[in-house]
């Protein structure tokens, strides 16, 4: 499966569909280089990876991908505590201001799913 | 056992000894809230949790701090490949000069340990 | 009177209910560590312990904290003009649009207390 | 002709109200010092000015600012093609999210563009 | 006074040498508009100016600039713990390892002017 | 011509072999991926994308890197003049402090090539 469907789940074509409306060349980077094959790369498991993607993203001051990790990281079996324990934890290296943004957004995340 | 001390390994004495030297209020909080309150927390591993805080250490420039955290998820049953993975990983979020900064350092670690 | 209290003046009950809703562990933290315990040191008055605050804030490129901080720091008596200033040396050290886009937060501030 | 002038078009009014309404002192910083003495240099033509600035912006995660400056770009003769490069480039030294966030920025000001 | 007098003390002198030496048209800048003008305005004591410079260069990671406005502080009044405490408090906002490594410049700062 | 040659000139393959020896997998990505794919793409001169490569890298604090993409500019065509208005205009967007820093580098590059 790639790490783009494993990532995405169901919202695998709408992603697709965005990014390469966006811009081709970029989503083809995006797509080829840095999902399958940096992402896809052996030696981490894909949860691990989405943790460590989140606190890239926190530490870039929270943009909107990361929602989209966040949704990667729980579809590729990392519980809810695991992902609080993953943003609690940056707020020791990049500041409580970017890691209490994180865990707005994973809160907004979590609401709309058990309302889902 | 402490989390300073698995992560610091047989440096504990001469790290302890240098970070409350330099500030005692400071370095009570990277202590008591950082290492034994934060890191220490259930939820994710120690492993785990070094190669999250390497990734927020390279996302910062890849300061001296990083040489910690690089020994210490070693300490705590990293291997190599997955260092590795979570530097490389690194450069898809924050950049290639800042992921490059980091595996100089790594390198550097594993050559002196191997002379060692 | 805790330092929430000082800061958050009559948003109190609201920043404390929405933060603790968000996360109660982060809110933990960010009540008893950063606000009571770190920002109610003694050694430096609230009032530039605000502008500090802001300083941090907008080399973090002004996330919504911001807001908070420049109520804080009209709260604890900083005046307008000290908190311009505090925005515009910012531009210094940050450059003009982390500078900007704070100052265009603290006029929009301005505008509602006024029609208030 | 005024920097200003070359970078902003036909939205010079009404940048030049909008900013001097913020703030009086700030904006005269920006407009004596940063447009027409740092901008207005002799050294580098304004089309590469205007890519470097973008590049900054991409740097700092494009705040709002940036959307001046794609417009300012094609302004001053950049083409649609070397403004994607330089959006392109920037995933390379700051991460892919960064320079998404950019090249959707100026997806929708091309479509605003071709709509209007 | 000239600010950078009052913020160089006896370093003037051999600070402004050296920046003129790196290049004229830059040290122009730093000298009228950075010093001169903006930290020059009236509004905020030279001390408080100080001690937020520290701030917005503790979050740029600590650069060599650093140590200038930690002397800077000093010589302007701020006492030894008002500037340990603008360094502590940082580190909730931009985390402990910015935090940390301004502390061992100052630390550094303080046992050279000690053994002077 | 490899964009690589070009940038790197007679350093070739001294930085060739020390990136290899570093990490033969990273140097992989940045050897294919960001030097002879991206960089190497039409649409901008290689001239125009070292000026960019260098305001990037004084975004993140001007690393080691910077030096070798001050010499890849001159090495493709940028003037002296151009190089520092590229770094002065930098000033403005991400801060005198990091601005000065890569000035400092320029200086220090520019007279060890006079002196050889």
């Amino acid at each position: 499966m790639s790490v783009r469907r494993a990532i995405w789940g169901d919202k695998f074509e709408a992603i697709e569909h965005s990014l390469s409306e966006v811009d081709a060349d970029l989503y083809g980077y995006i797509r080829d280089f840095a999902y399958e094959e940096v992402l896809g790369r052996d030696g981490l498991d894909l949860k691990t990876r989405e943790l460590l993607a989140i606190t890239s993203l926190i530490a870039l001051g929270s943009p909107k991908e990361l929602a989209t990790h966040l949704e990667g990281a729980l579809l590729n079996g990392a519980t809810e505590q695991e992902i609080r324990e993953t943003i609690i934890q940056s707020a020791l290296f990049v500041g409580f201001p970017n890691a209490l943004g994180a865990m707005k957004m994973f809160h907004a995340l979590l609401r709309k799913r058990s309302e889902a």
